[in-house]
């Protein structure tokens, strides 16, 4: 089996990381593998925002987690607390996507985050697609941190990916052969 | 440069195929790569419909092409035309996604697809994500077609992609630094 098809297999969603920070060459891998991504009409409806930074990752894995706890619904908040209480569990890297209105653009964000997973897994590195990001975004300090990442006018959050060294690694899921049919 | 990154950096979307089918092996390793995608929750809210069936490729390719020369807007029709009249560019195959609705699915097809498009290109086989598919499901023909491709009830179309051996190649797309922000 050849390399790029054993990273799609081994891969797996990373909730536990070391807070080694990424090299500057492992960043600049990830985002050329954000650009080179397909999409409708190579209309690439998205922004890229690589926060690095671990006090302003830190301030909104806080402003999420002090949101969940005080929701309705404390499925998240259980689940986060299970996991070791943080939503973008420790890892130094956070990849970004935010997206203009369209059709296509939350396809077009899931291509280029699976993009961003493997060329994470080819280096050895772990990742995690996160949608919760939603959280602290969606509070009272949502607006302080969509100028701090950048987001251009009229975009919103799509999707992000973090991206770190493996501290707890698991197995990948098993795969779902009755979603699959042949004709 | 590790293969996986390499594989990401020379995709790009081919339109133009041979029409040698794939070997067994070659759909089973696509297959293996769309049932380990990641999704939101692992809730993979998907089927996959794997058609090697070229006679119902051409129907469904013939019925969108109908329709798109029917329509107010030309647009499209202009488009498949000036690439040789074909929505599905003769390709031996195409990987359907089908998904049932909800918040994440359309991210979640997204992702599996980059993972079927990077294992097409990891095998030396060309691909490109269609979303044109979505005119003859539309059409007066759509109801048989989903039948046929079995999507499961309340499931709907999401995306598909065409895995071929390349006849007319092409560079991948720039990469737009202008997308990106550091933070």
């Amino acid at each position: 089996m050849n390399e790029t098809m054993k990273n799609i297999k081994k891969r797996n969603s990373c909730r536990d990381f070391h807070d080694t920070p990424l090299t500057e060459a492992q960043v600049k891998l990830l985002v050329e593998a954000a650009l080179a991504a397909p999409s409708a009409q190579n209309i690439q409806p998205w922004h890229v925002t690589v926060i690095t930074d671990k006090k302003f990752l830190d301030e909104m894995d806080a402003t999420g987690v002090a949101e969940l706890a005080v929701a309705k619904d404390k499925i998240y908040y259980d689940r986060i607390m299970s996991r070791g209480g943080k939503i973008l569990y420790d890892a130094p890297c956070l990849i970004v996507v935010s997206a203009a209105d369209s059709a296509w653009a939350q396809l077009d964000s899931g291509i280029l985050c699976q993009n961003v997973v493997l060329a994470a897994e080819s280096m050895g590195l772990g990742s995690c697609i996160v949608g919760l990001l939603r959280v602290p975004l969606g509070s009272h300090r949502g607006e302080e941190f969509k100028k701090r990442m950048q987001f251009p006018e009229g975009y919103e959050f799509a999707v992000s990916v973090l991206v770190g060294h493996v501290k707890t690694g698991k197995e990948p899921h098993d795969l779902d052969y009755s979603k699959v049919s042949f004709v």
